[in-house]
């Protein structure tokens, strides 16, 4: 649905919980320098020789030949603090490039719901929630942190859209259980079989990070505000 | 969405419920002899002087010169009993072009939900919901009704689609009320300003009639079951 809205007016917050927009969020605050998205696996490979770690993601698994995939578990300090990351995944990678166009981009996840929300409300821009989704099909994890994002803002914000207020409903349903409430999904019976049920519990967390990453340039880096 | 999923093996029940599959519904079921969907307005005018009511409907209003639009009020039997109408709509009509390719399209409405239900459960084929929308966004009277229809299909059928679980999940938390529920909806404000609560109210009632419009070459006709 993305090129109905009028993202050139818009702060696009790009949202693939799992894993993607978790992983990015966890890796910036856990001091990496940038983590530059890619569309393609090739593009990915263009980095070798430069230093940089690469991630590359593809059916939910890492791609053979790469540092790693999209685990937030692969973003600790240890790993990524200083480094920067060329990372390529299934869905959230190319969310960023069809909002290439927005004002501004910035990674959204329950790891820094609260953080995201304050930023977002001292804006004072319309809000375009970007759901990766995974293939270009409804995800409900990606719906419930939009629906989490609605809340938080809906007194101070319009909500404009059907899906904006579905998604919120949704939210407000689950949240007292994200975990099982997903079980649902048939994402959850693939990703199940993926064998990530720790990526999954940690993606589920809320309010880990006060980072906000925002892409500038082909980077995406920590936003320096308050 | 539409064009992720594989059309071809399904039966798509076209989903436009404020108004045009509401109107459908009734119309059919007051006894007109046959419906035909064309896309555009140009379209519905080459049939005139043929002896067929012509109903046109852009933005919610009748277009100027035609018989009417899509008000349900305008199927009634005394005006379309033995009728042929030919029918263009915003969203509801080109919803039908897009499911062309389908096994089977069938027409639904709250109006003729158990009916429905119960004829998809004899077929043992894959459905597919297909919501119209507002040009071409998520709205929320659509999925509500998917919704009602996944609860009633779910025991007999593998939900295979999160937003599938998703609509249900807000048609749970809708049904005791939908008018109120629907409220809050944008599209309930743009409904409001075109005078037709009425209309609303209607098209909400629940199991009205039994007729299930089917595709029939280019004409929607009563479909013989049971």
């Amino acid at each position: 649905m993305l090129p109905l809205y009028r993202l050139e007016d818009s702060i696009a917050v790009v949202i693939d919980i799992f894993r993607a927009t978790s992983s990015i969020c966890y890796g910036i605050h856990n001091g990496a320098k940038a983590i530059i998205p890619v569309s393609t696996v090739e593009e990915c490979l263009s980095y070798q020789h430069k230093g940089h770690l690469l991630a590359a993601e593809r059916n939910g698994m890492v791609v053979e030949g790469f540092d790693f995939g999209n685990s937030p578990f692969s973003y600790s300090a240890d790993k990524v603090s200083d480094q920067t990351i060329v990372l390529t995944t299934t869905n959230g990678t190319r969310s960023i490039e069809l909002s290439r166009r927005a004002k501004k981009i910035v990674i959204g996840s329950f790891l820094n719901l609260s953080s995201l929300c304050s930023w977002l409300k001292q804006q004072g821009e319309p809000v375009l929630l970007v759901c990766a989704g995974w293939k270009g099909n409804f995800s409900l994890e990606d719906t419930l942190f939009a629906g989490a994002v609605v809340e938080k803002l809906q007194e101070e914000f319009l909500v404009e859209d059907d899906s904006a207020v579905a998604a919120m409903d949704l939210y407000l349903r689950a949240k007292d259980d994200l975990r099982t409430y997903l079980r649902k999904s048939s994402h959850s019976e693939r990703l199940k079989q993926l064998n990530i049920e720790e990526d999954i519990a940690f993606c589920l967390r809320i309010d880990q990070v006060d980072t906000i990453p925002v892409l500038d340039g082909n980077s995406l880096v920590k936003m320096v505000w308050k």
